[in-house]
């Protein structure tokens, strides 16, 4: 089993449920826009970033000299923990990989903080426990992977205070935000927080995983200066910056999926419930549930790739992660699962 | 004036010499692959690089295990100073500046070993004089930048047994060997010496600096391990990996790319010999010169961008790097440096 999903390469699959992009795929603009940067690739990619950096800092409403752009948020969260080199780095559990990958490079201490399946693995007050003047960094998605819950708004400022009390930087994932909304966002939080180092991604909401394109905010100077010399010369391919350019300006594409994802979602999870699954409750484009009969082989005998979640740090057997997809999609996974 | 060549987005540019990618352009199959990956992108790129992996093995008849991917040559020298952590690095000047970038990362100590004009700033054995056992890792080119100059074989060998002895790491840079030709390449010794770590790209040869593709090989499995670690999850897109697979196969267009730069380049020197620029001995698809006269705000009036190189360390005013052009390029240089 891999540690992430969407192995599509060695796996026979017809859908893929593994993988959390829209289902809506990508935007036929944005299409266009990759076809007409294969004609830019006999030049070197803008070091500057210009065009890309204007739209997106306009798209954000964010000054562009607090952004930084990524190979996908893969590559910011390396040049994080490389330009911030923690000691200590904390990280609640069950989330992304990808942290732990990341202070795995720079052989950071983690700590992981156990989530608790009876809050449905929402962050709560508790986790300050383990927020001491030793650490130096901390992780959060917002909202969280796989469980696709949000932070309270509250509790994510009174954290981000603690947190500056501390001297302890603050990555917040914000990856899925876009299926969520903006009123969920940390987002506008960087202007106080100097020390929150806010990540997102168009891989997501634009179905662009193959494309790599990330970008961060913060107001940090010296942080964004020491992250900065960590990221490669060129980093930004032209497809990346072709296609940044015209997502920055999809906001209709993005309202038109909020609304397809909370109608799914809704169909999806009440299937789910109603087949005996335990559900986790989800506002993004994806579900945790929880199932006493084995899934993951017995639905890709069938053509059809799950996330088996069971080699998530802080999850055990049982657990699998479903992509919210097409209703099509989503009655064929019905089929399939009531056939087994 | 910039750190390194090709900004045309921020000059009025109708040639640009500045750049050293391949003449000819990119392959058309190139291009196709790179709009059938447009199709691709939905899905995240594949973290094994099964296929680029096994073409770009074939092609150069490296095993696959050897062998690590990297968006563009640039994430590579990143990835490889975050793996070995040298204390002390050696780097010859001038050269490429992204070695430079790269150990700055890692807040190497660095020693730049200044190579002699005299001896047309080759390499000579004199360099073993600063690579003593406190040095962790000597960046070399071959052929260098800018100067085009390729190592002598048999000091090469030397070098490397001297560095092996003394616990040194070599990263050899061959992003433009592909003009010059494998007999000139240092690929063969990777078995032998397992210290060595052979960096090369696509960009250059296809003419894709756009797409980001690199690779490494280095035989020493420790090693090897330690760089992948400091790779970002999913770092090559799909875009790369599509054009991978063809480049990898485009043994017919290196030929033919060799033979034409070998004549342009010959008439190139020529030409600016003939208009009184010292030239310094190439074997590559550009060609360093010098000049009394100032050349670089004069042409780039004249819409000709050349890489004026007084900011390379071990330089000083008056270098300037010159690409190899089509025949009608180059006799716009011409034209334009006899009109000043």
């Amino acid at each position: 089993m891999s540690i992430h999903g969407g192995d599509v390469y060695r796996n026979h699959v017809d859908i893929d449920f593994s993988v959390n992009v829209n289902p809506l795929g990508t935007p036929e603009c944005v299409k266009e826009a990759l076809h007409r940067a294969v004609e830019m690739c006999g030049k070197y990619p803008d070091m500057e970033v210009e065009r890309t950096g204007e739209a997106v800092s306009t798209f954000l409403g964010v000054p562009r000299e607090y952004l930084l752009f990524g190979n996908g948020a893969s590559e910011l969260f390396m040049a994080i923990v490389h330009g911030i080199k923690p000691k200590k780095a904390v990280i609640p559990v069950p989330s992304f990989y990808g942290y732990e990958y990341a202070a795995k490079a720079v052989d950071s201490e983690m700590i992981f903080y156990e989530l608790d399946q009876e809050s449905n693995f929402c962050v709560t007050e508790d986790i300050k426990r383990v927020l001491t003047e030793e650490v130096d960094l901390l992780f959060l998605a917002n909202p969280n992977n796989p469980t696709g819950n949000l932070f309270d708004m509250e509790l994510a400022k009174e954290l981000l205070t603690h947190c500056r009390d501390k001297g302890i930087y603050v990555v917040v994932d914000e990856c899925f935000i876009e299926f969520c909304g903006n009123q969920f966002s940390l987002l506008p939080e960087f202007r106080e927080f100097e020390h929150l180092i806010l990540v997102r991604a168009f891989t997501k909401i634009f179905s662009i995983p193959g494309v790599r394109l990330g970008y961060l905010v913060c107001k940090d100077k010296a942080v964004h200066t020491k992250i900065a010399g960590q990221l490669p010369e060129w980093n930004l391919s032209c497809f990346a910056q072709e296609a940044g350019c015209i997502c920055a300006g999809q906001t209709e594409f993005i309202l038109k999926t909020r609304h397809y994802i909370e109608n799914e979602r809704q169909f999806l999870e009440k299937g789910l419930k109603q087949m005996g699954f335990r559900t986790f409750p989800s506002v993004s484009n994806f579900i945790m549930i929880y199932s006493e009969k084995p899934l993951y082989e017995k639905l890709l005998e069938k053509g059809i790739l799950i996330r088996d979640c069971s080699n998530f740090r802080g999850l055990g057997k049982g657990f699998y992660r479903i992509a919210v997809k097409s209703r099509k999609e989503n009655e064929r996974l019905f089929m399939a699962i009531e056939s087994l």
